[in-house]
């Protein structure tokens, strides 16, 4: 490990790249931002690497002449370079479409692919830490072509239940489509795995990317997985993209999913041929200046360091974890610290997590209370909302006691 | 009409808040922006007004607690009801969603509808002049559903040919898909009249406002059509948003498109229930600054006055198209000047489209060669590409000026 790699975070330094942490919300309290799982904050300079875009450069794509169109079609597709070879994957702009956010690149997959190629018979295996994304996505795409979704159940601590799945995986499944990282218990899946078992009985694998590749070094290869999902708007990017990796043979034979221009080759009135990925995957005018930011965005995550990024995040939920443990009455879901990403989702007895998001509203401490987007898990959990803290690169040990007092507070209130 | 209206358009001042316009391109001269139907360019206060919601207010939307989600929230939401009043639609937010660009909007309705709703024996109605975005989603939908497409044949100065529409629109129509502005020949089509056609015959009506929106005040109330699609990056807006219309109880009815986080009420392994719209139809995390951005841009339009604009554009091309009749070796698509928006689409005789525009480039003019997302028009009109000037708010006739010595120009060097 290099020298700058196990040197850790000067996280003072890189909080004056984000403005809005600055930013005094109700009465004159700084922010306390640890709702990263769901957005993170955007550093200066990929905002301004948007708004150079539009006073220098803006232009539309694909085909043009003239000076403009030529700059932004070439930092278009760069970025695509660049963020595929981000999360490792070697073939460039051909395994790399822009979506708008992780949930297209699920919708793609689901109706370009799975519309036509699944039938009665099939399987799709989720688990039951998946997103709706996935889950709701897979569960009506299958409901549609009369395919069954099976569900990778979880233990007590919320990892996995890898047995489980080795019993659901047969040669009827025709996609296993997980999550990277549980965006409610932090778990990190056995990605490897799941693509071994999943190839074993000829299926795809599609993993949401959408809580790992923001906080992890991400490698697309090595996880052997055929589609891989993020959005920009999580990694220090703008909202309004989000990136789908795929093989390079399974893109090119695909099907489109969205029509219309910059994705056909020759148009007649009564048929169309295609053009070449990623223009295939990517109708009508792509989102230009995201995709700017979303690169330098990227950029600006190896410049920090993702491993020092993870380990950074990995010492805070600790501290939270460890903190929290103090407590009888606040119960945790999820693995132990050293099994997960830099999140945790609890709630304290008594307490609606609703009710504990608004008190800790009150001393600036920005947290989310719900479902998460994972209702079935939250069933699953016996609890109908948790309240999840998430951290990022820019959060601090001091923001984390605010959280453990903010709590206390709650706790006084309601006890 | 207002006197301020009557005004016509300070451009010198307009100018300024669009610094790209300044830019120098090749050898130190100062870009000729005409390629706005492409993308328009971005003026100073919609990129600030996306630069201060990353540095100010920047969290995800939907059920958030903490201030700065909520704050978020209220201004996505509010964005769909300003991008809503901007096109005439009373019903706010539950008649407007938010896409990535009007190809999304097509694709949703062809998907969403389209997919369920049609089959053997189905026609849907376009016209020859269709963009690629209508044209190919129309063509695939209906190629998997059995249904039929019929295209409304254009006149020699390329209008619609209404007579042919009224033979083509039956009982047997079930969607009637148009472009309200031609992106290719200008043409603006009689919207209202063939709403009244469509819904005498029981038919939808789809209208692409691509080329509308940013140029002309549009009433879909008035038109009286079912659907209504436009995009963000050519109405002073920002890229990765675009809006769709519809009627409310047809949206309401409508089921959903793509699937995700969002756009559900409950959800369990086995079923799911929609949210109310827009968020039905807005899966996975929205293009948030977007939305803030192309508010503003609608706001900044109407500051303008789009009477105003309307005005300033025609003058425009009633003035290249007078100069350009000065040269019998130009070839000039679409209508005459006073029934047309403000772009024209033109051939040099001997000249391919491609070196015109590769001449004006090197004149620091921007325009457009190829089909336009219009191939078959392009069949149509007998010749494989046009170049196409199209004019904005901020342009002048000295630049039509300079775009007429650049045509010169190649005159000079291929004659």
């Amino acid at each position: 490990m290099s020298t700058q790699t196990e040197e850790s975070l000067d996280v003072d330094r890189l909080r004056s790249e984000f403005p809005i942490l600055e930013r005094e919300v109700g009465d004159g309290q700084r922010v306390i931002y640890l709702d990263n799982a769901a957005t993170s904050q955007t550093p200066d300079r990929v905002v301004d690497a948007m708004s150079d875009y539009y006073r220098g450069t803006n232009a539309n794509v694909h085909r043009g002449i003239h000076h403009l169109s030529q700059e932004s079609s070439v930092s278009y597709e760069e970025a695509h370079d660049r963020l595929a070879a981000f999360v490792g994957a070697s073939g460039g702009r051909s395994e790399m479409v822009f979506t708008k956010n992780t949930t297209e690149g699920l919708n793609l997959v689901a109706y370009a692919w799975g519309l036509r190629e699944l039938g009665p018979g099939d399987e799709v295996v989720l688990s039951e830490m998946e997103h709706h994304s996935a889950l709701v996505t897979w569960q009506q795409i299958a409901n549609r072509t009369g395919a069954d979704v099976k569900f990778i159940g979880i233990d007590d601590e919320g990892r996995l239940d890898m047995d489980h799945a080795a019993e659901l995986v047969t040669d009827d499944t025709e996609m296993v489509s997980v999550t990277h990282v549980s965006n409610t218990l932090g778990t990190i899946n056995p990605i490897a795995d799941l693509a071994d078992l999943a190839h074993d009985h000829d299926s795809f694998v599609f993993v949401d990317g959408a809580q790992a590749v923001p906080h992890q070094s991400v490698d697309v290869e090595a996880l052997d997985v055929d589609f891989y999902a993020f959005s920009g708007h999580k990694m220090c990017g703008p909202t309004g993209i989000g990136g789908l990796y795929g093989k390079e043979d399974l893109l090119a034979t695909m099907e489109p999913f969205m029509y219309g221009g910059g994705m056909v080759r020759k148009v007649a009135f009564d048929r169309t041929t295609w053009a070449e990925v990623p223009e295939k995957f990517e109708a009508g005018t792509p989102p230009i200046a995201e995709a700017v930011g979303l690169a330098e965005a990227a950029d600006y995550l190896d410049d920090v360091g993702l491993e020092r990024i993870e380990r950074h995040e990995r010492d805070l939920v600790e501290y939270a974890m460890g903190r929290m443990a103090e407590f009888d009455d606040i119960e945790v879901y999820g693995p132990p610290a050293d099994e997960r990403a830099g999140l945790v989702s609890f709630n304290l007895e008594g307490v609606h997590a609703h009710d504990l998001a608004s008190i800790m509203n009150d001393h600036a401490v920005a947290i989310r209370p719900g479902d998460h987007c994972t209702q079935p898990l939250h069933d699953v959990l016996g609890t109908a909302a948790s309240a999840r803290a998430s951290f990022y690169l820019y959060n601090t040990e001091a923001e984390v006691d605010a959280l453990i007092d903010a709590i206390d507070d709650a706790r006084q209130l309601f006890g």
